[in-house]
Order: C-alpha cells, then structure tokens, then sequence
C-alpha cells in the first residue's frame, strides 16, 4: 500500500457564517484521530495550527502521554500519539511528504459538490497509487473553498439516512480511513 | 428497516487491570456518540450510568444544547442530542425498548472470541430483523463479561493494519454504525 498521511486543519477553516477563521487545539481530536491513524496504517497526522502556542499545546500533550503519568497509565497510546505532527501550514505537513509535485492531496467535507471523488474508486486509489497520499479534513465548519482547491480530489461526504450531515471530524475520519483503508 | 438502539454502558466496565469499575461521563462521548446516531438513523442512545449525578449532568449537557446559547449558535446539534437518554441501568434501556424478550441485545468489543458475529451477516440482520435491536459500546477498558454473556451475539471487532486495537469508544461507534446502516 502506498504511504498515506492525514492533517487537520485549524486555519483556514469556516465558522458557521463561512467566514475564514482559526480554530482551536481540541484535546479529543489529537486522540482521537491518532487512534484511528495507528489502527488503519497512516503514516503521518499533521495537526496544522498557525499560533506557536497552539502547537507547543500539542506537543506537551504527545509528551504527557509518551513520558508523563498517563503514558505509564495507558501504554498503547504512545504509539498512537507519536504518529502527531504539530506543523503551521498544509504547506509544511506537504513538504514533510516531499512538497506539492511529489505528493496527491484530498480534502473532506460533509458537504456534496459536482466532482466528488467516489469512495470505492478512492479505497481502489489507496491501494494501487505511487505517490504519498495526504487526506485533508477541517475543523469548525469545515475546510476553506481554498483548500479545496489546491487539492487533487475531494472526497465524497459520508451519507446517513438523511440529509442531516453533522458527524464530529473525530467520527468522520475514523468512517473514512475504515472505507479506504480498512484490509 | 427495524428499530436500532445504541448505548454507551460506564457500569459495568474494565478497567486496565480487569477489575470491574464505573467510568465518568465524558462530554464528547454525549455529543458524538449523539451525531452518529442522528446520521445513521439511530432511534435512541442510552447513556448508562448508577450514578444521579452523572445522569443529571448529561441532562445539563442536553438542556444547553437544546434551549441554551449553544443551541442556538449551533442548531443542528438539538437534532443529535435528541435522541439521548440517560438511564440507571441496561436493564432500564431494554425496559425503554419493550424489555428483554422483545428486543436483541448485541454487544461489541476490541477483543476477538471465539463465537462472534460477522460484520456482514450483522448488516443482514439490521436490515431484516423485527425486534428492536440494541447495540452496546463499553467506556473504559470494555464492557465486563457479564454484559457480553447476557447478549444475543457479540459483533466482531474493528480491525486495522495490525493487532493493535485502541479506537476510541466515539470512533469505533461512528465505524460500527457506517458498517451496518450506511446507505
């Protein structure tokens, strides 16, 4: 299978008036979504966030869990956590990967557009591309139409019973990875 | 489609050295436990817990969301968070979905065994059954195994790239209920 990555991103991201904001660090979603990158294979989390401090947040959470009480308290999460990669831009989590030429980039959204990526055709794309690929999700109310755009595909949103689209990105990331990645 | 239940069980549980314990409510396990439910159809998630305090602390969680400032900066939420109710006991969520002749009771685990229930036969049977169908998820380190021994089946786990099977709760929830109720 080729190297697959995934970054949430803090900025640029919608609040609920779509207007571009920056979002803050949520304890959960560095958990959460590490979790869900170690259970399905993924090389890489990038956590983007523009403020210093924000990162320096993440980073003392990696080490509380890697070397501090709860480390030693819940020992699988350490392998989970070391997958972070606290970086300022998607511009950095891509040059982490290679840079922009050498690598594909998807972006999420819970939201429908004329020229989504199908999943079946991206879990078939997981496994048969070359180049890293780089699984882009948001936060707030989701990813910045610029985001979108830089990217190579966006993916289709998850469907329920409904037109009701509001899962967590911490539940929309684990039903992605397990559509594209699960063996 | 018939009837399917969710709850997220804080006693009886494991903790990591086996020992049967009450876990604490966690706030992002209400709401996304809630915004999983809400997208696949789910008609209501019990959240266990012995304690009136906890209880009514998720009722306060409920209340914000639904008449508080938060409901109405994010009315999409109320829609969720609807469908949970707190109860004592599983025994008081099986007496809420007509009892325990009535209904199926499937529990889920990280940990495999020797008799559990395919991913898919189990989506068959969401589709087909006619009783009310509960699904149980475990806080902490799992469900104890008088909760297991008292169910109709035990679904298979969620497996990744390797034996390593540390989802978190809202995770694994989000990818059971894709597997089974997804369109």
């Amino acid at each position: 299978m080729r190297r697959v990555a995934i970054a949430l991103v803090h900025h640029p991201v919608l609040d609920g008036r779509g207007v571009i904001v920056t979002s803050a660090i949520t304890n959960l979603d560095v958990h959460d979504l590490a979790r869900s990158a170690r259970t399905f294979g993924v090389s890489d989390y990038f956590i983007v966030h523009p403020i210093t401090a924000q990162r320096d947040l993440v980073e003392k959470i990696q080490k509380h869990w890697a070397e501090g009480s709860s480390g030693k308290r819940i020992p699988a999460r350490k392998d989970a956590l070391a997958l972070v990669r606290p970086v300022a831009s998607l511009a950095d989590a891509r040059a982490a990967l290679g840079g922009r030429e050498a690598i594909e980039m998807w972006t999420t959204s819970a939201v429908n557009d004329a020229r989504v990526l199908a999943m079946s055709e991206a879990r078939a794309r997981c496994a048969q591309g070359e180049k890293p690929l780089l699984i882009v999700f948001g936060t707030a109310w989701g990813l910045a139409p610029e985001v979108h755009a830089a990217a190579d595909a966006r993916l289709a949103p998850i469907v329920g019973r409904d037109a009701w689209n509001h899962l967590s990105v911490r539940s929309a990331c684990a039903i992605y990875l397990d559509r594209l990645l699960a063996p």
